[in-house]
């Protein structure tokens, strides 16, 4: 039965993994339809296309944030030995936060100037982030407590994951609450949340591996 | 002959994974698209946001059926030894149909709180995530008739899987004449089919597998 | 050198079936977006989607035809051993028309029912599809001359499968031509030839399979 | 720890390239959306249609550069032994780059016959290339220099490869000038820079293959 049962598992992540890319590939590449074409512009469009930075810092802040979440998601995968049932609609619930990013940064590209529409517009986005990071922890500690990580992963590298993922969350709490003052901040926030997640992981990582 | 057949049909078999996950990936996350920006509401955009409800309500169910047809197909394609050519063209009836699902969203989410509108953007919903889940169970069939199936996979398992997806097709049916007389019931009544049909899968395989 | 000037080929033959089924796919699915809802129309709904009929039928044959396309590239790409770099190209030459499809159907929904504007975009269909189905044959016969196709597959099925690509040229230009008198008769005709492609094939390879 | 350290590095390739993959793929079909289909042309669907010109060239001169910018990424890939963190955080920046393309390429087709217009847009367009070319050359760079190619790839194919890449920036740069004086001329040469790319490469590695 080894190979017998070894071999679906092994298909249903690749799987996984495949469906989960494709989404989050599409999602991120999505994103750019979301910026409009300044309408009438022919006699100063470079001031019209500059005019719509809101659009471009959505377009930044989504990109890194879906960036950061794969690359999350990345880790998390690759420690995996197997998935099993309840991991697979966990996931499903991760993506479908993931794939709902490109509406939100579109309310904020619309309204982020306006001043009542600027508040709701990056709590909303906020809270979209803070959603789609808290599911990614939620996967991967499911992952380790059911035992779905390799075994020849190290209990050190595991511990360095968790600690990895969970910061972020308290840093989205605290962005959405100052996004209710002072909303630009907040998104300029969410990017640097973003970058600074995606930065040190691979840095780390090679330091250890030379 | 024997690695020189069998390596054209799994190679097959992947690209017909590969595509019909590309599709469903696709499929699921143009979903978003479906969802407006409501206009000129800077004063009150959170009343504006809410007010679009019935687009969340839509996203909801439509991402967690494409999901669950996911989910059926992985369940589906992960029993097989290999693909034959009707196999293909069945899966690509079903891709036509998953592919589609965006358009009824939207029209739910236009249409499903205006009173003749509500009972026909419902119906044609419903219809819509009744062909697909028909098509998914043929494909099934026909796999299990055909002896497509690998042979490391038991018997109880096979039927199983049968039983899984047939009451499916009844639930739909009684959904789609709910929904006209009750329109907003009969969707909430296909995001349960979804659910139920998500949830209990992978618990009773994982406690198969303890 | 053996192991070492082989692994880069396999990598880019297994890259240039990703990239293609993910463009195949994305077509494929980018096709819903073409259906428009429509406007206004709670009191008669039922009747204002039946109204879109063009949408549908320009949805299904090109729909049909992508997943013709799809399948006739499968099966030239199962028979290759490697790819070179003339072959990567013409092969971006034939995505560059199959991701183009869309548009013209998009076109055909829009004028199908216009006098002058039938004619025009329904000859404007035809030709890329012609086009498309044009690359596909000069990908094969490219592959064939140049001695890409694995040395396993027998002549017959290599000859067999030129003959598969041809007649339908001939069915596209015959089409277009009618199209010109006879709009609708044209499209109609287009969704048969590709009906016609897809059917065939499987069912003979599994007569020879039994 | 040979084999356990040697996984992950794979596994994180392969995802590297199928996400790098999606997003070329997507952005690529998606430059199709950005053609407008004419509005109330029915007597004149024909000249409505080649009024469009613009939209058709810009599609075709993307789709070029993508398709060149994912030839080159294929090509550099190949060569990769494995990935590091900052490589994948560079291949991030790149396709952020890539996925942006359908933007200006719409700006190009609506602007690129107003006076003031054309020129900016073909500024933008011809900027966005130099990025995503440039990036494609850092990502190269950065792999030879941190020793991430496989040992097995002879000096002269890393070298021929760098010098493939370098010449492509300064061709940009000469285009985003003449583009200032005139826009159209520029941004034929940006098609004529995919096409140039895209065409020796192979046809060099054929003949050293024969």
């Amino acid at each position: 039965m080894e190979a017998g049962s070894e071999r679906p598992r092994t298909l249903r992540t690749v799987r996984l993994e495949a469906f989960s890319d494709g989404v989050f590939a599409i999602a991120i590449t999505l994103l750019v339809l979301e910026i409009a074409v300044p309408a009438d512009s022919g006699d100063d469009l470079l001031g019209a296309v500059l005019d719509e930075w809101p659009s471009y810092l959505g377009y930044l802040v989504s990109f890194a944030t879906i960036g950061g979440l794969w690359l999350a998601h990345t880790a998390v995968t690759d420690y995996l030995d197997r998935v099993d049932g309840i991991l697979v609609r966990l996931n499903l619930l991760l993506l479908l936060v993931v794939s709902f990013i490109p509406f939100p940064t579109k309310l904020l590209a619309e309204y982020t100037r306006v001043d009542e529409g600027g508040r709701v517009s990056t709590t909303i986005y906020g809270i979209t982030f803070l959603t789609a990071s808290l599911l990614v922890t939620i996967v991967w500690r499911y992952a380790v407590r059911e035992g779905l990580v390799r075994s020849d992963v190290a209990d050190h590298d595991v511990r360095r994951l968790t600690h990895r993922l969970t910061p972020t969350l308290g840093a989205y709490l605290v962005m959405i609450a100052l996004g209710l003052f002072f909303p630009i901040a907040a998104v300029v926030g969410y990017l640097l949340v973003a970058v600074v997640f995606i930065t040190p992981f691979g840095i780390l990582r090679r330091r250890k591996g030379d």
